[in-house]
């Protein structure tokens, strides 16, 4: 079975075993013959898949009443992975979402790190610091890099800390904030997992 | 005594009983006469003002030990207005200070309300919603204009909170950012306050 998450930049395959990814611009869909399941939150993609009938788009078999009208089904599908915890999902965005008792109880989005970057960089170029994630959390900054850093990810990481959960981070930089969430998880394909198991529930075909 | 905050953008004057604002690319500082004390975190200007001689920079009177070396002025001139408090600036970028019994204990710097905005839509169009200063920090966000006010301005004004000190508002968008920081002081002076503890310290003439 092969599952596919497209995102902004990439489409991103799960074939069971492996995970690699595509860039969105110049990946053609097309080319793929068996049947992929997939989540996608970039329209221009998705407008290129709705002829394709070996496409099957997995939006429409979640059950939306537990979510908002507008939220992400990148984000949907990290939450069905998860019964309890908090997911920080790091990609262009960076959302955080809570799940407790295996339902959805609010989240929020942040500007990717490099989004974050390129804002600190515009505002001034005395602010264009590279973020350091091994910054500690437990005392107020007294360095220029510390204070865009804190400013940055260590609200966002405080935030997270405080919500007395697991964690579960994901996405493309989860690797980098890593060391910002002592004890978190690193599951580079939870998307999938909550893939599967809404394959599982709704069995589409 | 004329003072003279100057950021990225703007002159900002202050004459003692009314303040207004002059544009930094087109403002001619060889008109003012007068003695003007300054603070600038615009190198282009500070190089222009460096050969006026009644223009007086303030930077060099200041106890720097209690800083940090590359602190911005403004940030210090805000520290030293207050004895006990976190300070918001809000302006191109977003400064939180602490301050305990006279001492800085340190801060952190968030890209501005309008450099958020740019790196939202940057994300994606879909992220382009307007900030709802109103929004409750008491409960997850379920919608995505909440959810993006949270990350941009809702995580900053709840870690304010939470350090349990009155809060002192400065900065242009200081009037925006108020309703998420019930009880604080909005002081559009702050900065001249600082100002004038330092001239009175310091009698630099």
């Amino acid at each position: 079975m092969l599952l596919c998450d497209i995102g902004n930049t990439s489409y991103h395959f799960y074939d069971g075993r492996a995970d690699y990814r595509e860039p969105a611009e110049t990946f053609e869909p097309e080319s793929l013959k068996e049947t992929v399941y997939y989540i996608c939150v970039n329209p221009q993609v998705k407008a290129r898949l709705d002829p394709l009938a070996n496409w099957v788009d997995l939006a429409g078999y979640v059950d939306r009443g537990n979510y908002y009208d507008t939220m992400g089904i990148d984000r949907i599908m990290a939450c069905e992975a998860v019964d309890e915890g908090v997911i920080v999902d790091a990609g262009s965005a960076i959302t955080v979402d809570v799940v407790r008792g295996g339902r959805f109880e609010g989240g929020y989005i942040v500007p990717g790190l490099g989004a974050l970057s390129e804002a600190y960089r515009r505002v001034s170029p005395r602010l264009d610091y590279s973020f350091d994630f091994e910054l500690h959390l437990d005392k107020m900054p007294k360095n220029s890099r510390d204070a865009v850093t804190y400013g940055a990810v260590g609200l966002l990481a405080r935030d997270v800390r405080s919500c007395g959960l697991p964690v579960c981070l994901t996405g493309g930089d989860a690797p980098k904030l890593l060391p910002l969430f002592p004890g978190a998880r690193h599951d580079p394909l939870l998307l999938f997992a909550g893939m599967r198991k809404i394959i599982q529930k709704a069995r589409p075909c």
